[in-house]
């Protein structure tokens, strides 16, 4: 069925590009003069960046899981809005590093966390996009009958979701700390149990 | 059943693929001379070429869902020319960045160029000998009855589709923004909605 | 079924993360005036850090696959916790190069030892941790019926399997060689037919 | 079912190493006194040494189809010799890009291509031991009745397969060139219709 094949590619993306990340977490170099724990103590916002990512990244997977599991089937325009949405994934990787590479630099770092928060952002707005694609204009491929209002539910708490990235693409003015702040605090929030959208926490998906 | 295999490894060399894209696109060193902006903004062309190629991967992986759902199995020469096609994605990561670090350099731009567009090429010959292997030599495999008539249609579409990548190969002698430029029109192209192949874009898939 | 994406996505990291593993050994230069032979003998930490680290995350695969069997379906806080786990494997790459730039080092081998034995350790209570939830708190998903008897006795197993790594961590004090021995002990003896856990090494699975 | 966790994992590594591969062929650097075609021409070992290794990653993913075929469900001894088959296959894009490094040095060459050869028998040797064991150890997890005869007429096949690798490391000795040519060959009468194995080349698989 083309939708396993839909969720196997997803999940191969997904995988491959969250596991890249510890990609940027460099070995320091034996022999240097300064003392390994100063050395890998340093670069602590490449540790902060990596769980910030990882933990979004796992997030948007298992919203992704989310909304396929409420089609029935795909047809082409889900599968072109789907490869936008893994581009916009496949892309962290860089993003993230940039985000390490800059955040204690002087010169760039508003920049490089701009371009941080804006990434999720585009994710986020990707995501969106198809979820929405998916509850208004592909209703019929749906599993379930679900209801205008709670399609529209769903939508309004995607959407809602988007606001910390918003504002932390524009806290990047003020400090790229603040951005990576709160990018992780989204991260917590929707690891807590009580938030994970139109299912309730303890119960049997599928 | 081995078909499900076939299908598994394909998504998996696929998502690697077009994942590993992304390796190419460099986090300027922090503390140069430039700003981060004049870095960034320097080399657009990995830019570019990530977004063709990851484009590019995705459709030909559409491509690959809609081959391997007309068929009921799989035997060996289909496993090998499927490992062929699949060699001729795998290698993209690699004419990506060259065709990137080589797009506005004087000395080598046009090679490169002809290289990528070549690769694209290559990679639509494989699938194209693959495609024409299953509808013509291998029709007891398929799914459903599909008319000598309607099978010609499919190839000929498929053949008409190697056209543009013959083009910007061509076109790498006078200039490699014109190779990357039709590869990109062509992404965009099988993005759009009418232009899916044999199933109407609004039909759901299986 | 969500229940497949976890365990697709958990193949998915795990086998990207065990592959990964070989990046970390690198091609001596070729011209170099010592001998390649003397080049690659120089470089057996990497050997020896790769086998062990591929050994522990092949088991922790298997036991993954064992722990999933149980259950009949998944929940939010079940995903979540596998995301942690699958975080704790995929930081192994980076643990294990720096074990092996430092093991021979004269300056940092302790602590890289200990961070190395520490992440282990970290995987391995990031196991413990959704194997009790599983089995404590969602006995409910489970796919068959376990007396408390037969999961405290899986439990008690899964928590006697930190010891060696918890003393593999404290023993960086002591040797960086030490660390790396017991780890590599520790796959080999899980390796072996008699020791897999809750079902007869002989038993069919499923 | 574990047995479709041990096919995706298998898959998913044997993809990622295949694809992988491609990390070591170099983009020159732009701006070099030679012309890039010289430089590209130059690095015709990488070109070769990936082709072929692509190739024989590739047929033993088609053999470990045909083989895991055979069974009907896994056990734990079964996983752990994949496991053991898994890394000798992980290890490739280290031996390959080893080759491809040193076969045109004066210096290293013989052993390069030993350690090349040798790698790709131990993949062998690996692939013959799990083989094995599920033909001659584990007969009541086979899906279908085989005879004895019949039996050990897929190990001879595979044993006979072990023969060139051997060839070839040997010929190490001799010349680099030499080993190369002999794992190239094998890939190449490998994928020829008419040598895979146990079933028809035309026979549609399950």
């Amino acid at each position: 069925m083309t939708k396993a094949r839909v969720e196997a590619f997803s999940d191969g993306v997904i995988a491959i590009a969250i596991t890249l990340l510890v990609l940027d977490i460099h070995v320091p170099e034996p022999g240097s003069a300064a003392s390994l724990a100063h050395e890998l103590a340093k670069q602590w916002p490449s540790y902060a960046a990596y769980v910030v990512s990882f933990l979004t990244i796992g997030i948007i997977w298992i919203n992704h899981t989310a909304m396929l599991r409420r089609l029935n089937t795909v047809d082409h325009s889900i599968m072109f809005l789907n490869l936008l949405l893994l581009m916009s994934i496949a892309v962290l990787p860089f993003t993230t590093a940039l985000m390490a590479a800059y955040l204690k630099a002087s010169g760039g770092e508003n920049l490089a966390a701009a371009i941080y928060g804006g990434s999720l952002l585009v994710m986020g707005l990707a995501f969106f996009t198809m979820n929405r694609h998916l509850l208004q204009a592909r209703v019929g491929l749906l599993r379930d009958h679900l209801t205008p209002e709670l399609r529209r539910a769903v939508l309004r708490r995607n959407a809602a979701g988007l606001v910390p990235y918003a504002l932390a693409t524009l806290c990047a003015i003020v400090s790229p700390y603040l951005t990576l702040a709160i990018c992780g605090a989204v991260a917590v929030f929707y690891a807590l149990p009580a938030t994970t959208g139109d299912t309730p926490p303890e119960a049997p998906l599928d």
